[in-house]
């Protein structure tokens, strides 16, 4: 028997417990600030893929027999594809969280199907719009607890400037490709292959975007190069009220950016969960001429730090008590129990597999239910049941109402 | 510019918003039962597929380029294929809601990729199964707002014991086919069809399962032929605290249920759209022996019979608020106030356009949102912010905290 296809999984209850709450919690910073959801099919016509993937993507499409339709390898080709037809009020801000496909070559923590948390904006030029991403992206760290993370900003228009006063001609891809490396390899290293690139150029595009002194001092030195970048850049800064990091060196990809870039981590030292940045041409490529700014969360990244975190404590179930029977007879008594349970919220499960009390108690166990109810005779005569703490194996006889009251507040 | 493959389409953020209210409601309840989420890939191994597929459905498995892998078709299969290796305490209680994809001709209502609603119970051979999924199924209709869905029973031992019994032999799985359509062209029809198949054995087939008469005398016609199969549905039917009607000429497709099947009508007249059943022998073909039942909720169907009711009340976006400013100078300060609804769970959002003040109204009049504040000198001096309510257009001077009272209470 052959299981899952070569690069993907399956993902079992305890990490889609944690999965969905991480999905939930995003999805409802983004609903706050406005941005709406759509949803596009998993495969696109293989055209549309191809006009934006580039050389090295487009060799890892899945595509459908036939070779019509392949599947999206990223949630900004369909958004694109979507908006050059669609009519909406502008700015358009959506969200997207779902599955995206790439045959990569697998490795630890990469898979061929995986998940995208996407937000983007369309139809404003506005600075705002990049202040308000960083906005939701900082509260977004805050709410997994991540309180200082790392945010840093460039603007694409600063990188290109430079290129242009050093006429790196042909070399600009190159030289963007290893500047994108410092962060890695270190400065030292970045150096000498810049060396080994433009020669004695190294030093003068290092004086313009070398990592080093105060965000202003960054900004002084290619103000003059590009003022318009640099002011963008100011924009942005004025309107938040936490600190970032300008980084004249930072590249983010070799994408299809035209503006402000940004790059966050979650702390010091921590891989970036966070990027984007402005591109006002994609969407032209689909028909639409419009302006266009997005960020989009490392889902993947997030969660397998979130399941690294939390392992003693990740949960098997959401149920919270599980109604067990003392006889046979008792079931249908404990299926109503269960019922009204499940009336107040409290999710609640009841014996189905006609098995004797203990083996009951081990289902209970096996996938570590906070509490069990045991209805027997006495119970049922009483009208008060025996509530079991499974933790500390403590019991007490009460009302199901108090034991309502009790789950719910703990 | 091409848009989406055949069959397939875009849901824009006024319908998301619907899907995603009417897949969490069933999420919710699904998790108040203790039902568990498994995710697994959307491609499996065309051999998995091919396994269960039957001939007609095998024509519709979008196949990779490379032939290795298809898109999957429904989620059983992959529930089979992922418990034939996993380890789970029984019973394994699993939901998934995702999409799946059928190379199906497109017709009105039906597309090729679509999301189906699962839940399944692996590992208890007991009629309580049964009774906590119809149960459950009761509770999905009640919470849409359909308190009267006809629930309809049968077993598929009766069935076969009555195939049995007049040697249908060949005939037995046409003689189904035709059984199965009672329900849409009716009964006068069906038994001409019957005739022209088994000739007078149709009389005697109908004596036995034609659909009139209490839920007793339909049982009695059939105990005889198949005592275990009546015993079943007794069993079923004294765990359940509604109405239910067991109808002994229900076929439920020509699938691999194997005792108890079950279809339910949101409400007399309308169609199926939660159907299921008992299947012990398919997990067998994937290596691992055990019984398993199961109901899958047509929600496609749903969320389209929600849409429509709900048509003149849908909403296009969840924002509560616009804070809007009478000048661009008063930017900032009007972010920091929907920063402030936020925090109290109020979605908000403010202008990314550097737009006067009259276009701001145009956006939060095209998306319908409810409340618009908006800043001006005279607000940020007095400390009182001007609500207007868009329906009305009436404008109260209150303070952020009022506001927020007032937003949230209505």
């Amino acid at each position: 028997m052959k299981l899952t296809p070569k690069g993907m999984r399956d993902i079992p209850p305890d990490e889609m417990l944690v999965r969905k709450q991480v999905i939930e919690n995003i999805e409802g910073i983004y609903r706050l600030y406005g941005f709406r959801p759509l949803e596009t099919p998993a495969m696109e016509y293989l055209s549309t893929l191809r006009a934006k993937a580039g050389e090295e993507v487009d060799q890892q499409i899945f595509i459908i027999k036939g070779g019509e339709y392949g599947l999206r390898f990223d949630l900004t080709v369909p958004l694109a594809r979507y908006a050059s037809a669609a009519d909406f009020p502008k700015p358009f801000k959506r969200y997207a969280i779902e599955r995206v496909w790439r045959k990569e070559e697998p490795q630890r923590g990469r898979f061929r199907e995986f998940w995208q948390a996407d937000v983007d904006i369309i139809g404003s030029k506005s600075m705002r719009c990049e202040a308000e991403l960083l906005t939701m992206s900082k509260e977004l760290c805050s709410s997994f607890g991540f309180r200082k993370p790392r945010i840093m900003l460039n603007n694409r228009k600063i990188l290109n400037a430079v290129a242009d006063e050093l006429k790196l001609g042909r070399k600009r891809e190159e030289v963007f490709r290893v500047l994108d490396k410092i962060d890695k390899q270190g400065i030292e290293k970045v150096e000498k292959m810049l060396g080994e690139s433009i020669g004695k150029k190294k030093d003068e595009l290092l004086n313009y975007v070398r990592p080093e002194g105060t965000n202003e001092e960054r900004l002084e030195k290619v103000r003059k190069l590009s003022a318009e970048g640099v002011k963008e850049l100011e924009e942005i800064v004025s309107l938040l009220d936490f600190d970032v990091e300008i980084d004249t060196s930072l590249v983010r990809g070799l994408g299809y950016y035209t503006g402000p870039v940004f790059e966050i981590k979650l702390s010091e030292g921590m891989g970036t969960v966070m990027a984007g940045g402005r591109y006002d041409d994609l969407l032209g490529i689909y028909g639409r001429r419009d302006c266009a700014t997005g960020i989009s969360v490392g889902i993947e990244r997030l969660i397998a730090l979130i399941l690294e975190k939390g392992k003693e404590t990740r949960k098997k179930t959401q149920t919270s008590v599980f109604v067990a029977c003392a006889k046979h007879d008792f079931y249908k008594e404990a299926a109503k129990i269960a019922g009204s349970l499940r009336e107040k919220g409290v999710a609640a499960e009841s014996d189905l597999n006609e098995r004797n009390l203990r083996k009951q108690l081990d289902y209970v166990n096996s996938l570590a239910i906070p509490f069990t109810i045991i209805i027997g005779k006495r119970e049922l005569e009483s009208g008060k049941l025996t509530l079991r703490d499974m933790e500390s194996g403590k019991e007490e006889q009460l009302p199901l109402e108090k034991i309502i009251k009790k789950i719910k507040s703990g």
